[in-house]
């Protein structure tokens, strides 16, 4: 593998010596400005050998370097060794930023190359910006991976297929309108979509393309005048083509996007998002283009409608009830003393799911962390990191499904042998923070940030933390993490509005220990209206029990007990109807209640 | 004053139509950006008869309207009746922003007149754009209120006298050299200065300029090169122009400093402010000036040093014996029956608090509401509001204290007779989130809008609220409110670091009925290193009881009782040692334990 990443190199350094590139940036992100990518497009993959979710490769004549950030930089130095990449760690404060690093490496006058539709308008306008300042030259339009990636995969042709309207619960056409006045209000008559999500929600058409996430590739360009999707021909069968056609959708090539933006005509303004678009697409359209930081989709599709709901309701249950059998035969095999891995783990998880009515997919990758796994935070089990599960240690499952009616996350941290006081500190003390924040009633117009510390205060009390976000927004049958709601330290502008539905996983990680992460899904919904204005709350949506093994009931209010002894009572009374026998019984015994 | 204020709106449209503008804008703050106005600036106040402290005039031919804040709708509505000025309710939907409203009202080509001495940077950027946008023309050099004023008050010709190092705890020329290497590291050789606190903090100069800020007015500007502080020449006696001259610091008339600035050479770099400059001096300095969101003063005054910390501890200390004092003369001044008003409040709290050492001033306009006016925020007794104190409704008493060694800022909230039951549920719900906010632990690089919720979240979960913010920051001797940290619902940028003072005040009002606040001033200072990282913590730095009759500890927790026995010991045994007779025999009986 190592010469075949020199070569790689090697080979990309030529294409860019006959394109008159001096540098070149490869991030890991799609046209779609996407998370998650087709592997069409794992550019940055195939050339570094480096497998992570995120991280950047830069390549100059003299130099080719990775930025990583921390949960990376182990796994990034042992891919990396012997490639001749060097690993730049993100967040140390002597590793420069990549626009820092060609500053002061490359001689004035030299031109940096990229791909301009991976680098949202955004992230070009910074790089152009910078760059210049420093007499260096930015061009958008390098297109040098072909000729070095000759086995290239194509991009999928999964049929695309109709999200049915009783699942969605809004026509496609009334979803265009609403995008479109969502356009007028700032200006602009048509609207081009990049964003995987946001089409699959306005069409209600799903497929297969990315793994997990049940999206079609596709770009999107919305007007009163019709509107077009861009997509592989093949994707398309007659069935959607006719459903597209009364909603006034033509189809075109994936590929013929970019002349099409083209030549529409100059006075046409189209709204961009800033972070959601490419700078190619925004270089393409020049003064046609009208940049915003508010989606005209998000917040729709954030705001789940009736059906939405009532659908997500149903694959709770249906998930909780896969887990009671998931969960039972890994007990129960841990108990046996039969041999049962981390990706063990993973394969019942998936065999019980995959037996529920309108399942289609897990959601993503499932995480399932032993011991000091638990504690690495996007832990994902291979073959050569793959332990055995015994009952001396925590282990945390986050795992969740895609059903047509709702899509699931769910974390559950569970320990299957005595416990150790630390253990049962540690995982009351998160449990206090999950419970404090989904227990909160708040005013309109809270966002997400205003609450997140209801649910570290606990932690922070004893010295604790955890760095990741405390919830994300989860999409219908669509993306498991989306916006434009979240829970976390950093600014969000967006307020949580009836309708939402948000992960609570507030969590606790001792490197080379344990790591404990408790998550349900919520649903923002109104509690009630007094003098002060309107007030909403959280209606938690996941169904299925917390480990009673590790309560220290000792640090726990009689309010938090409560809680627990009534989320309990709540899941056995709607996952009970559909269980019998051992699965009964074990659920049963897993919602008794919580005692001092 | 009715008439007066209709002649006075004619005469300025006169001034307006001689200078050629359509409209103007006449906002409520001063050449130095600043919330708290010496009577010279008055400018709103003098045209519209309107004497808040927030709020916006603008005249156009037609119409005269005032945009004032909810806060200020009912004394508004009172005090513009009759003049023929129309009161604009900010933040009702139905209400425009001003230039929106300009943007609709005016004809194209209009131009649209201010004093850009009295606009940052900032709003001159956003009204230039939003006009330009829509063909108005933006002029900031607009000088025509002394042509209407003509009886306008002279600036105020108080001396400044010198901060001693003693209580500053750091010399001018050391602070100087730290604001020059802050401006270095944005890429500006020099600083130009507008804030007055900034001024007085970075000089050690303090006057009395405007009414319980002990600042001068002036502006300053510093380079390495050498330093000039724009002021009345008559301000500066023999000392203290030794003192300035030093430390390399020239006196120039105050009305000269447009004319410095333009004579700057083409290469000095000068940093300015977005929000603490202004737009007329932006225009001035023109490519000369760097435009920054980050003062180079502002952390620098916001993190105290042990001299201010320990000066602070001082004034606390003298503060409380001196409240101790007052409480006992209201209380037992209505026990006894006497007649006693709210401004009679005010004026007691000023003879103790004036007979303490180093007493300078107070810090602000007391606060003194009872029953329904405490539900007023910014409620000031005036003659015609002032009512007598009774035992039947609360007490909501805001107050402060200049001392040479530090400022104070306090609020208690009392009943001097039988409490109800919703009294003492609200507040018990308020000091709920009081003490939980004040025994909070929170990780190095929490900035207070992440806290805020703490305070809030026991209201919130009853139905209740407040709209203002939960903390501000608190000046060493100077403004008692002063960035750049905050506990807000809004967005903050800045952390909340060791050294910072700041106040914790929730409050809950509910209207003609009462209003409750309580509020302590807390100094940031290292908890403990644990593996996670820095923790921080609040010490209490006010010292005084809060009302034990108003506490419902049928709703509290046992930690929550302990926290308020905890801190009543710390009072007793820090102010004790200064009392006597019925003063210590009061503080002793206000500390008793708290039990259920």
């Amino acid at each position: 593998m190592k010469q075949e990443i020199i070569d790689r190199i090697n080979a990309l350094r030529q294409q860019m010596k006959n394109a008159g590139i001096t540098a070149t940036i490869i991030p890991q992100t799609d046209p779609h400005q996407g998370e998650y990518l087709a592997s069409h497009f794992q550019v940055r993959r195939f050339l570094s050998g480096f497998t992570g979710s995120a991280g950047t490769l830069v390549v100059t004549p003299a130099e080719a370097l990775l930025w990583a950030d921390s949960r990376y930089f182990i796994q990034a130095a042992n891919q990396l060794e012997g490639t001749g990449i060097k690993l730049m760690k993100e967040g140390l404060p002597a590793t420069p930023g990549i626009a820092d690093y060609l500053v002061q490496n490359l001689v004035k006058g030299s031109v940096v190359g990229v791909d301009g539709w991976v680098f949202s308008v955004n992230e070009t306008e910074a790089l152009r910006n910078t760059l210049k300042a420093h007499g260096l030259e930015l061009k958008v339009d390098a297109d040098i991976i072909d000729a070095v990636w000759t086995d290239r995969p194509a991009l999928p042709d999964a049929p695309a297929f109709i999200h049915e309207n009783k699942y969605a619960g809004r026509d496609a056409a009334d979803k265009i309108n609403d995008i479109l006045g969502n356009a007028r209000m700032q200006g602009a008559d048509a609207v081009f979509i990049s964003a995987l999500d946001e089409i699959a929600w306005a069409l209600n058409i799903r497929s297969r393309d990315v793994n997990c996430n049940p999206v079609a590739i596709s770009f999107l360009y919305i007007s009163p005048k019709g509107s077009t999707l861009f997509i592989l021909p093949e994707k398309i069968n007659a069935e959607v083509a006719d459903y597209l056609a009364k909603r006034n959708i033509a189809v075109a090539p994936y590929n013929s996007v970019a002349g099409f933006l083209a030549a529409l005509p100059a006075e046409e303004k189209v709204l961009l998002v800033a972070a959601r678009n490419s700078g190619a697409s925004r270089a393409i359209l020049g003064d046609r283009a009208i940049v915003t930081d508010i989606s005209p989709v998000a917040m729709l599709k954030g705001c789940k409608n009736q059906a939405q709901i009532e659908g997500t309701r149903e694959a709770m249950i249906k998930d909780g009830r896969a887990l009671v059998g998931a969960f039972r035969e890994i007990e129960e095999t841990v108990a046996a003393g039969g041999r049962l891995t981390e990706i063990g783990v993973s394969e019942i998880l998936t065999k019980y799911r995959s037996q529920q009515p309108l399942y289609f997919d897990m959601s993503f990758e499932t995480i399932a962390g032993y011991g000091a796994h638990g504690a690495i935070v996007h832990y994902s089990a291979t073959p050569e990191t793959d332990v055995e599960i015994s009952a001396e240690n925590l282990l945390l499952i986050d795992s969740g499904a895609q059903y047509l009616d709702g899509t699931t996350d769910i974390t559950r941290t569970i320990s299957m042998g005595k416990t150790t006081a630390e253990q049962r500190r540690d995982f009351t003390l998160v449990m206090k923070g999950h419970i404090a924040l989904g227990s909160q009633i708040y005013p309109e117009g809270t966002r997400g940030d205003q609450l997140d510390a209801l649910a570290r205060q606990f932690l922070w009390q004893n010295g604790l933390s955890y760095l990741h976000g405390t919830g994300h927004g989860v999409g219908h049958f669509l993306n498991v993490h989306e916006g434009p709601q979240s829970i976390r330290l950093n600014h969000v502008n967006t307020p949580l509005t009836p309708g939402m539905i948000t992960s609570n996983e507030p969590g606790l990680y001792r490197e080379n220990i344990h790591g404990i992460r408790c998550e349900n899904l919520v649903l923002t919904v109104p509690a009630f209206t007094t003098e002060f204005g309107n007030f909403y709350r959280f209606e938690t949506l996941t169904l299925f029990p917390f480990d009673l093994n590790l309560f220290d009931t000792t640090i726990m209010t009689d309010e938090e007990i409560k809680w627990v002894n009534d989320y309990h009572t709540m899941v056995r009374e709607k996952l009970a109807p559909g269980l019998t026998g051992a699965n009964l019984e074990w659920l049963n015994k897993k919602t008794q209640p919580l005692t001092r």
